[in-house]
């Protein structure tokens, strides 16, 4: 059974990596606009989002036995969702917000894989072109799984300067709220309570064991 | 000013590089045996001797400017202290009592400036051959801080085949309490409570405040 890893992050790869899986890369674009606010439930329909597009292609390539892997994280505080920063300006906003306080970090995971004697049927639903339409058709013909972890972070008070100083190093503008717990944002995180690897991108401990509880390779 | 980090640990290098600091690693052999029973006695103690070995040595060389970084890690489960294995029938006795428990991880920090005035006095005392006897010579000519973070570390329950795995990738084999949070054995560890990079091995968020608090350059 071949793992595929349906994200494009340099951070989830290098942790699944770290756990010893053998996988590969592969990305389809998936919607991301969604009208859910509850933090676990819109990490949840986005990892499975992500999975079900990388699924589609796999089985239109002619692949039937395979484990996509998807994941979704988001920041959220006090209850409001912190996507990545638009700019400079937006990334420094969301340090602002964050700075002295604990927050959340929730990220969701989709395991999918195909079911048995049904893969002339999920090819031909492929060829749907609207999303939940695809989504409906294939769902009882798939083994999805899918589940969240959450995390909480603590910062220290963060001054103007020192900001100023993280933002214009660049590595808040492509996370979710504006920082990496593993990078030069060290300095500013007092603690964590729960997984630190589900704050950078992908909680490999509860993935292991899910993978294992579902009778997964691992 | 001139940094010194007092340890060889690629990972505590890697922590402090990661949060911007410029230092070189200086590493001065230290006497790691010691009565004490408490964990965090124990390794504020053995950080202070690490980072004292290295001061004389600076002194000695004639470096008056200098500010040296030292530090000491263990585990503890149920009040008793796991150091570094001796093998691996030893590693793995480690692992099979820390599985599916919650144990703590404690790392002394100890920071060592040179007062002002006082180089020569610090240079004669550097002849004493009797740590204990230095110590006690330059303690009052010297700036010296130390502080210890406590982590709580929660493991999933290990099968022995799991155990025996894990022992044999080595990695067990030089870290204290037998695994490596930020390695394979992610897999295994289900959440954490407090700061992550103190259980690699330096709590670089409460080492930053400590050393801003100081007036220290960072």
């Amino acid at each position: 059974m071949k793992i595929y890893l349906a994200s494009g992050s340099p951070r989830r790869k290098e942790l699944l990596t770290r756990i010893g899986l053998e996988f590969e890369v592969k990305v389809s674009e998936a919607d991301e606009r969604s009208e859910i606010k509850d933090p676990p439930a819109l990490v949840e329909e986005l990892s499975q989002r992500k999975a079900l597009a990388v699924t589609r292609e796999l089985i239109n390539e002619g692949e039937s036995d395979f484990l996509v892997i998807g994941a979704d994280t988001v920041v959220s505080l006090d209850g409001k969702i912190l996507g990545k920063p638009g700019d400079a300006e937006d990334a420094a906003d969301m340090l602002r917000s964050l700075s002295g306080k604990t927050h959340e970090v929730y990220t969701g995971v989709t395991l999918v894989r195909p079911g048995e004697h049904n893969i002339n049927s999920l090819r031909e639903a492929g060829k749907q072109e609207n999303f939940e339409t695809y989504r409906r058709i294939v769902s009882p013909e798939l083994k999805i799984n899918t589940f969240h972890e959450k995390t909480s972070v603590s910062f220290c008070t963060m001054s103007g300067e020192e900001i100023e100083e993280y933002v214009a190093t660049g590595d808040p503008l492509d996370k979710a709220g504006a920082y990496g717990i593993q990078g030069f944002c060290a300095r500013y995180i007092s603690g964590i309570e729960g997984d630190y690897n589900n704050v950078v991108g992908l909680p490999v401990g509860r993935l292991y064991r899910e993978m294992k509880r579902l009778g997964l390779p691992v």
